[in-house]
């Protein structure tokens, strides 16, 4: 059973004010809790069925708390329809100041509103083999239990910073590039270096005018057909795509 | 005001099953709601708020009816949280039969489950100038209003086609390009022909063993960091974008 005490916290939990307070977010489902368990963070309270606790015995072991809870009891305190399986809270990583590496492609967020665009957005960047993502204040929250979900186990592997953006773009070493309508063909940049900041703008708006003094370069991705747009996650996917094709290229 | 006739029809419309008996289905928002108005798809009726008649009264003289109602009465009948401007019930079109195209791609859905995966996969089909989807017949209807609202518009310009896949793809005298973890990189394809077809499997389980057969070619998005997959549609974007850029280069 779930006790009222932490029904009450894991609640809590879905208002970004009461993660930070408690330094605490919460990981749903049957494949990013085992991702947790094996990681090294530390796993504060774990929830589970009595089925998952049987098929993952020796895993569960490095859960300060194991409490046996039912399905039903899971959705109550959860943002999942339905979840057979568990729940981790999880301590919030105290990830080292972000600092640029000349040999590596870090991406910057201009308000991503959308938690599954940014959760997307953090699965393709650990597809990518991209460690760092630096986020203005106004992006979406990467504990929100929907950036979670939608990361898939990605979040244990990509450092999230929320940072002033043309702070740290105008100390920026490395070629920024900004995701434009109208800018160079991505198919055609030739990159003859291995790192840089690529800019993804808001869902509707784009790249704010404070961050576009910043940009070295505009890069469009070829659009052949009658679309106006695509998605910021796709367009983050085809982008990182392209950049590592030319990166090993050279 | 929206009828209690209009409203249990348009209700009716989130089923399946009524969309195919009444061939009507209905498109929300308004930027989706003025791209059908400007196509040549009948728009049997158009429910609109005041303010958006008055912005847009030139545009909305192609719809059959036009009702006013409040941005409420929208809300109640559609799936929207919100709708300050429009709902189009529009009529299915009857594409012509399925023929391959020497000179195309084709994408072929194998059992697609997710509306917004499909909605996302329509639309980057419409940035890649991509006219043609296969789908089996298990794949998420193409008029489920939740595919209709991911696909922003370019339901209108990629034509969707539900057919038994083997069948399609044993007759197929152009390649057979299967998405799978562990094929041929496609960054190195090399193509050297400007048409074939591109399977895309389901969500959890990939491309069903019975079509496996027909696949020419396994070809897969190289991976840099710890991700395991990536969601289908951000897989549909990158393998679009790289047969682009090579059909382009040869």
């Amino acid at each position: 059973m779930i006790s009222n005490k932490w029904a009450k916290l894991i609640k809590s939990l879905h208002l970004k004010k009461y993660r930070k307070a408690e330094q605490l977010f919460f990981v749903e489902g049957e494949k990013a809790v085992l991702e947790v368990l094996a990681s090294p963070w530390p796993v504060r309270a774990l929830f589970a069925t009595s089925n998952f606790i049987q098929q993952h015995g020796q895993a569960l072991q490095t859960a300060a708390l194991l409490q046996e809870c039912s399905s039903d009891e899971l959705v109550k305190v959860g943002t999942f329809s339905s979840n057979d399986a568990a729940m981790a809270i999880v301590e919030m990583p105290q990830w080292p100041l972000f600092s640029t590496n000349a040999n590596s492609w870090t991406l910057v967020l201009d308000n991503i509103n959308d938690p599954g665009n940014l959760g997307t957005i953090i699965r393709i960047a650990d597809w990518y083999g991209i460690k760092h993502i630096v986020c203005s204040a106004d992006t979406a929250d990467c504990f929100n239990p929907k950036v979670i979900a939608a990361a898939k186990g990605s979040f244990l592997r990509v450092q999230l910073h929320y940072l002033p953006l043309a702070e740290v773009l105008s100390h920026a070493s490395m070629p920024v590039y900004g995701a434009y309508l109208g800018g160079d063909n991505v198919h055609q940049l030739n990159l003859n270096q291995a790192g840089g900041f690529i800019v993804l703008g808001n869902e509707a708006h784009g790249i704010s005018a404070e961050l576009s003094r910043y940009i070295s370069r505009k890069i469009t991705i070829p659009a052949f057909g009658g679309a106006e747009s695509l998605n910021v996650g796709i367009a983050a996917a085809v982008i990182c795509d392209n950049l590592r094709r030319q990166s090993q290229q050279n």
